[in-house]
């Protein structure tokens, strides 16, 4: 009978990277279900899990209308059935061929510039049988990368864009980055307000210039996961990292802590009482640095363990302390488990080659992401 | 003839990680002869790159004798012909059975105990006809793992590892992760020789129990860089990071910055005068978020560009301003190429899944580690 069981996650090495099968499709279902009710489209980004199978949950099974961050990535989920893929970032001569290649191969393939510099490297590659379908990068606040949303030069790049032979006119995007900097669900909700926004009026003064925005796209999870009602007036949103969550997405209210789907576990692999540490099993290369150790319980959670701290992690290893006073180390005897609720799932999950998939106890799949650029 | 040309760093989608062949040959050659004057044998640290090519080259080619930090490198150097193999983390139960098959691969394969625990943890796997062969790892002063060296403890379980049926004593090994805090190389020496006598005080009390230690090794790349005169009483040295080296390391004198073998190459993908900034394709997905952003040119040292700042980065972008006054955009056309001097080189080594490995402009191998666990 053993080789119909299901191998337990307590049968794994550790570190390890699981993922919760049934958050996973809770937070997928909670965002399309969102969408709906706000009547926007959901073009959900790839970039936390970067896997196949994730990815076809996001899509409600369809596979299509993603984001990606990566142009490995784009090729990825394009060898995977994937279509109408958009590469979200701005784009460059260098990274021309391989895009020209991906819009041969697919249905839709939409790339993005904010400069005319990006402009120029796309007429410089024209295509034989298609049309360059081109977003626009705007920039609503957040101040990374875009056109500003209330220069002029954003309006006459997309004039230059749509008179430019062999290129459409796919829309405007932004991102909406700096609801990370919000310190309560009003301010995200602020952010989110803002940027729609900004991009709803860029988008009226196009029209007033005779060209229309077919698609008006922001994203974030913070955003998405709290939307502001003006929010329903854009035609699209790309949150991605809402389905694992994270520790930050918690602290921002995007979602409470049981709604993390990702953890590392770890064991306990020695004691020092005369340092007051435990070392456990998972270091930097398994969880990141991300939080740089900033929280209360240090550079994570452990889940169910409040009274202890992740205090400092290098390559493989980390030093677990007690929160408050002294470590009763009789109770976290030498290879107990323990699971750490990542700061940014983003950054956990980048650091692992393989997602061991449970449902309650039991490995019910292996993912794998795709990696490099 | 463009077959017969090797294609250039610049035919490289961005962001890369460039190792130059040269340097590692250096700093390679640098150690072993270092080791030769001493008259210590050098165990090498394959952490830091997780390659085979780079393991045959700090090995002199003799694919002998190294240190690693996790299983899953064990298993892969193993598969490629190493031998005399330790697996340099306190051994816990769940990770037994791998490392017995191990033993039965190798000729010599040792594990490392630091507690009774681990001790136990061996003897319930007996193996079928060879001994465990065990290192005792001794906590000198930097008090991350491992039996205080001036603690009864320390020897009390030597004591019962000799008295073990089926376990051989390897002899004591120690990491002097404290020389990462050293002011200046006088305190980086000052750490190597306290970690020495603190090593060989250890063997001496040992002896006096009748007990020899075959082996007395410490490591870390700075004390081992810059080595105290009495490292030459021990009888072998386990660094790592100085077959690449990275920004840390000049900054504690442990090479200068031409000594630095890997660089990410990366391109400017925006220009935001309204920001004061450009956008380059590295994030931290390339470069990692290792050294906080502190430098004074951020998270790293743009090569031959002391004028520009690393400000900040994001999954796959990054900022890029100018340390003083304003940036001269003209200077930097998009598409410009840069690159970064990591300020920890097994960190951002860590996240690329493939090392491009140049001599000159030249590709000439690319090398892929091992990952996960």
């Amino acid at each position: 009978m053993t080789t119909n069981t299901p191998p337990s996650i307590h049968s794994l090495d550790t570190p390890a990277l699981l993922v919760d099968i049934t958050k996973v499709q809770r937070n997928a279902t909670t965002m399309i279900q969102r969408c709906q009710q706000m009547g926007v489209s959901l073009r959900p980004h790839m970039k936390t899990h970067k896997t196949i199978e994730a990815g076809e949950i996001m899509t409600n099974g369809t596979k299509r209308h993603i984001v990606v961050s990566t142009l490995a990535e784009a090729e990825f989920y394009a060898n995977h059935g994937f279509d109408d893929v958009l590469f979200a970032q701005p784009l460059t001569q260098d990274k021309v061929q391989r895009c020209a290649q991906l819009v041969a191969q697919l249905e839709e393939f939409h790339v993005m510039i904010d400069s005319s510099s990006g402009l120029d490297a796309i007429s410089s590659r024209p295509l034989s049988r298609k049309q360059w379908s081109v977003f626009l990068k705007v920039d609503c606040g957040y101040g990374r990368a875009g056109v500003s949303h209330d220069s002029a030069d954003g309006v006459e790049l997309v004039k230059s864009l749509v008179s430019t032979p062999g290129v459409k006119f796919a829309g405007l995007y932004a991102h909406c980055g700096n609801s990370y900097n919000s310190d309560s669900p009003e301010d995200v909700k602020a952010v989110g307000h803002r940027t729609a926004q900004n991009i709803l009026a860029f988008a009226e003064r196009l029209k007033q210039e005779g060209v229309e925005s077919p698609t008006v796209s922001i994203g974030s999870t913070p955003t998405c996961s709290q939307p502001a009602d003006s929010m329903g007036q854009l035609t699209e949103i790309h949150p991605g990292n809402y389905i694992f969550y994270d520790v930050q997405q918690s602290l921002l209210g995007s979602c409470k802590l049981e709604d993390i789907a990702g953890r590392v576990m770890t064991r306990v692999i020695g004691h020092y009482p005369q340092n007051g540490h435990l070392l456990v099993d998972c270091g930097w290369t398994a969880l990141s640095l991300h939080s740089l150790g900033q929280l209360p319980t240090g550079f994570g959670i452990i889940d169910g363990h409040p009274e202890l701290k992740l205090s400092s992690m290098t390559q493989e290893v980390g030093k677990v302390h007690a929160v408050e006073g002294t470590l009763d180390f009789d109770k976290y005897p030498i290879g107990t488990v323990l699971k750490i609720l990542p700061y940014h799932a983003c950054a956990t999950a980048c650091m692992h080659p393989k997602y061991y998939v449970h449902s309650g106890e039991n490995i019910v799949a292996v993912w794998k992401p795709c990696r490099g650029w």
